[in-house]
């Protein structure tokens, strides 16, 4: 993309309502714009990491082999009248009545309606395992929406539901959606932490949260710092392996690790002391085991084996696809502006132009974008008239992970610059030299 | 995919409540399921048409230099006051009452919000042309919702909003929309015919509808049959160019085409009588120009070459992304099913185990399935234990373009049997030939 023909309207004041880093951040480098309170437009770069979060949670849940449907936002009432909770729900549910005068919702999860698909079309046991998942807009009625888009009103949520004929196999969806969890938070670049947490009104005995640590978190966690050490890494997971996803969840979950809700002091002064740890941590995930709370009451059974029919083992897991912008952003960022991951950036790279208007400046920077762009990745070249250092502060700002310095000067002795946004350091290479960089790093 | 993994409830029985085929073949092949009147659950099957469709139309924008960006399905009423249409939009906006009293509504289109989006970042005529668009769930309260997805309440529509600062412009961009949506719905396999028509609530002069003739249309239409000869083709189009953007709305709106609406019976019967045709037709796009509508109440100025300060010149253009798979299969359907074009297809080809449990075609399958997936194509394998019949009945129901059958007896000649869905007709040949011939297809 060219900068002068694209929509980044950066600001160059930090709006006064924005209390925390990545607000104030998605505010100054033109990601988001709030429509209402708690509700927001995502302009085209922010726009563009939303696709890329959820992109990559779509490819972690296939590659756990979870299958991908659609229900809508609103959802009829009924649904819920059945399953206890349009009561119980409180004032966060959004009621709505429709020209007809029938009671609406703007659905704030899905465990009734992706129930109710299930009873409506699976009768036998040989049906499953069976997990369903989709990423759509919910809405929640926050009561002091803030943060941006970290406690948004209308968000964009991924959340799948598995279906199984035992407890024990739903252990196994159970563990499976942990597993690829870990794999999703790491591709972004974040160390999501499963914490043993509170069910809330989605009811159960068994879930766990994944927390990102940051100070602007609204939950206060306590863990043994070992368990920053643990790393998912590149395993070969075979998701169907009751015992690789066992394994893989006592790993991650056997070290204390609370949010304050199931904290446990006695368990905790068990650790040795230079051991403990009191932070803050963002909620990017949560996953639950509740077992029948939904197929009992709604009737979602299926035939067994031995011809009578028994409830399904359910269990619902979310993802937080909204929110994980704002999480990335508390967790990678500097006094100049945003770090994004490779995993997420918007673009691959920055292409600045020094020079606008120089012949050679001109040329080069073409030739980098083009050759870029056929290798598949996306540049952001910044082609305005303006100086270097509106260009400079502009991709500090946006926070591309890499960029290319092109100048007269440099060219002249065939030299361009590539800076890493992270740790600031820069090389001079030849053109052909930086794009075979670029490319080595994302694997293009 | 595995159809033993996979989750497609495909239905015996017609839905009593289906009138037109669209909706029966979207039930039986488990595509949707209603959720309440007019709001529909994407079933796997439907949603992965679903998002085939939207992918096309994202290419097809950015193609033609226009921006992606994402508004929120919920709005203030405060927009909506500011343009005067909060109260003249009538009962089909949702209006909504958040739990601190504000009104809300569910967006039935966007021109307000992209305006305002546009005024609080653009001063200066410098960045104009811009072009932004988005894909998002809308929500329009039909007072006799039906015939499935073709006039749901919750639709996922495409609409893109252009600002420039002369009428001039202006126009170019219409006539850039009506190139990039003749593309779009080539794609498709679809002819969707450019019909002068009327503006209704979105107000303007300068209008045309995409129709795809279908006898369930809703709409009746006037043309000379020579506008059917028109294709778009594989054109190499400069979006920038004034002049080719303007050749092309000349050839495809020169010749009569109209709906009921702005019909004109005295041109009509200047068309010589033999290429006179009455038909049907199905509304899946529409583009305006309404020049300073709405940017002249809300403010949308920027400041012109001469520093004086000029109402943007707008339009808007939308694409029934949703609607269009309920078209699709209007114009695209036998009476066993549905006939996808490959460019929407769920999936590549289909692959039938005659003899499933038979080592030699357990085999030929798994490795034809292996192949297809390795050059990048998402082949569906029905591995069920199931009979010749059923399983050629799902695959002409649920319209993949091509089916790989395989038996124990054509592999004892060495060959497996390719089937296009549209015509067919079979050929038996190797199965590496196969391979090669389904990639051919696709480019694969």
């Amino acid at each position: 993309m060219r900068l002068t023909r694209y929509f980044l309207p950066v600001l160059k004041e930090t709006p006064a309502e924005a209390q925390i880093v990545s607000h104030r951040y998605m505010l100054r480098a033109g990601m988001i714009k709030q429509a209402s309170a708690g509700i927001y437009s995502w302009l085209p770069l922010g726009y563009k990491v939303l696709k890329r979060i959820e992109q990559i949670v779509h490819e972690e849940q296939i590659r756990a082999g979870h299958i991908p449907l659609l229900m809508p936002t609103l959802q009829g009432a009924d649904l819920w009248r059945e399953s206890g909770r349009y009561d119980d729900y409180g004032e966060e549910m959004l009621r709505i009545t429709d020209r007809g005068g029938r009671d609406l919702l703007y659905g704030p999860t899905n465990e009734e309606m992706i129930t109710d698909i299930f009873r409506s079309y699976v009768s036998s046991y040989k049906a499953l395992p069976l997990t369903l998942y989709h990423i759509q807009w919910k809405f929640r009625d926050e009561i002091r929406p803030r943060f941006g888009v970290m406690r948004g009103r209308e968000f964009l949520m991924k959340d799948g539901y598995n279906f199984d004929l035992t407890k024990e196999d739903a252990l196994h969806a159970y563990n499976r959606h942990l597993v690829s969890y870990l794999r999703t938070y790491e591709r972004m670049g974040l160390q999501a932490i499963p914490m043993r947490a509170d069910s809330g009104p989605i009811g159960g005995d068994d879930t766990h949260e994944f927390l990102v640590l940051a100070e602007t978190g609204e939950s206060e966690v306590f863990y043994d710092s070992a368990v920053t050490d643990l790393t998912f890494g590149d395993r070969d997971i075979d998701y169907d392996s009751v015992d690789q996803c066992a394994a893989i969840m006592e790993e991650f979950t056997t070290k204390y690790a609370r949010t304050d809700e199931t904290h446990d002091e006695a368990l905790f002064n068990a650790i040795p002391e230079e051991r403990r740890r009191v932070a803050r941590g963002i909620e990017v995930g949560q996953i639950f085991y509740f077992g029948t709370k939904y197929s009992e009451p709604m009737g979602a059974t299926v035939q067994g084996p031995d011809g009578k029919p028994v409830p399904v083992h359910m269990g619902s897991h979310g993802i937080g696809v909204s929110r994980l912008m704002g999480a990335i952003i508390e967790a990678s960022h500097d006094d100049k502006g945003i770090i994004w991951p490779e995993g997420v950036t918007p673009f691959h790279c920055g292409i600045v132009n020094l020079k606008q208007g120089d012949g050679d400046a001109d040329a080069a920077c073409e030739n980098l974008y083009a050759q870029l762009t056929a290798a598949g990745l996306e540049p952001l070249y910044d082609d305005r008239e303006e100086r270097a250092g509106g260009k400079f502060a502009t991709m500090d700002l946006i926070g591309l992970p890499w960029r290319i310095t092109v100048g007269p000067r440099g060219l002249k002795n065939g030299v361009v610059e590539v800076t890493s946004r992270r740790t600031g350091e820069s090389e001079e290479m030849s053109p052909e030299a930086a794009i075979a960089r670029i490319r080595e790093i994302y694997g293009a």
